[in-house]
């Protein structure tokens, strides 16, 4: 009687390979990336601006814009802002992938660069499965949206490591339960790092931005 | 010399040819067909009780509920509110598609109804390139998701026949240009009939659901 081991092997797919090859890039130059996701005007622009006027002084930012189509809204708004930005056309695609990240690398200053904030298309479904080679995912919520988001589009919420909930400033106007939409949060990822904000009165910015600060600074020293 | 005519056929997709047949399905049993899109959080649900509130003492409506998850949350609220509704759980998947919207015409007392609307997946991007069989396509935009959705997200409000901008009643508390999103839909669509809209107050309501009750009518009249 023979015995047979059999090794099961975790094929990688082609995204999650050039992912891990955009992972070494940036580990190379010793820079954190983080993938930001988000339901369309949640707010994700607003809150990296919000970040960078907190964090320029102590860090060296540099932001990806991924959009659908070829308008330059946003990255107008991060250049303004002083940072290095890239836009991903997706051309109509509805998120980012690893090849299209592994493109806009080349033309960031990495050297230059301690923290990489990746704004991924407005989209609360399909960047979810696409891993792009960062440290971190972050999904910004917004009171406006509901607090019934974490149990209608689960899977997004599962593989993330912190959370905002933007536009905090509404609380007063709009029917939202922060306990219902809480709960809806811990039973899908309990260990996710939650922070309300509003990006207009700045509530909770210098919290996530702390948060934020730390986790380059771990990752730094470990680099 | 011989001159060659080549006759140039409009291939239809595989999605294509089985949204004619919904097509085909409703029109046999005079059922007019309105797919919903909008965001997640723009308020299709909201907007959906308010139209069966005001409606349903001149027509029989029915509601299908594209939902990624198995979650029931928005179907319950329908059939609390006496409607017949089916809900189609995508599994994950981003959009709603012409066979998913076939499998569940079949559940439907088409017989007795007159409108069928149909809530999609929460999501601007990928429903826009699924033709369902439906005769109208509604996009849900909302005060708070910004006044700039039109211009980054163009390719869905290019083929829709109306426009419900919901939560006018946060307009106040908000930095929202109404002009600047109305001058993005006239660049991209300019015969789109526009409904400022607030389920909240009710305020659009009546207008919205008139304009629905006559394509209705109009529809019944030459079918």
């Amino acid at each position: 009687m023979t015995s047979t081991v059999t090794v099961v092997e975790h094929i990688m797919s082609a995204n999650d390979r050039l992912a891990a090859q955009n992972r070494a890039e940036l580990e190379t130059s010793r820079v954190l990336g983080v993938n930001v996701l988000a339901s369309p005007g949640a707010g994700k622009t607003s809150v990296i601006l919000r970040t960078i006027e907190v964090l320029q002084e102590s860090l060296q930012l540099g932001v990806i814009e991924g959009d659908t189509a070829a308008v330059t809204i946003d990255t107008d708004k991060i250049m303004s802002a002083g940072m290095p930005a890239v836009q991903i056309n997706t051309g109509g695609q509805c998120h980012l992938d690893a090849v299209m990240m592994g493109n806009a690398l080349p033309q960031m200053p990495l050297a230059d660069i301690d923290l990489l904030i990746v704004e991924n298309v407005g989209n609360l479904i399909c960047p979810a499965s696409f891993t792009l080679g960062t440290h971190f995912n972050i999904v910004i919520a917004s009171v406006p949206e509901g607090d019934d988001k974490p149990y209608k589009y689960p899977n997004i919420y599962r593989s993330i490591d912190a959370l905002i909930l933007n536009k905090t400033d509404l609380l007063p106007y709009i029917d939202f339960n922060t306990e219902y939409f809480r709960r809806g949060i811990e039973i899908l990822n309990p260990d996710v790092h939650f922070f309300p904000m509003s990006c207009k009165t700045g509530e909770g910015v210098p919290e996530w931005a702390d948060w934020l600060r730390e986790r380059v600074a771990i990752f730094q020293k470990n680099a």
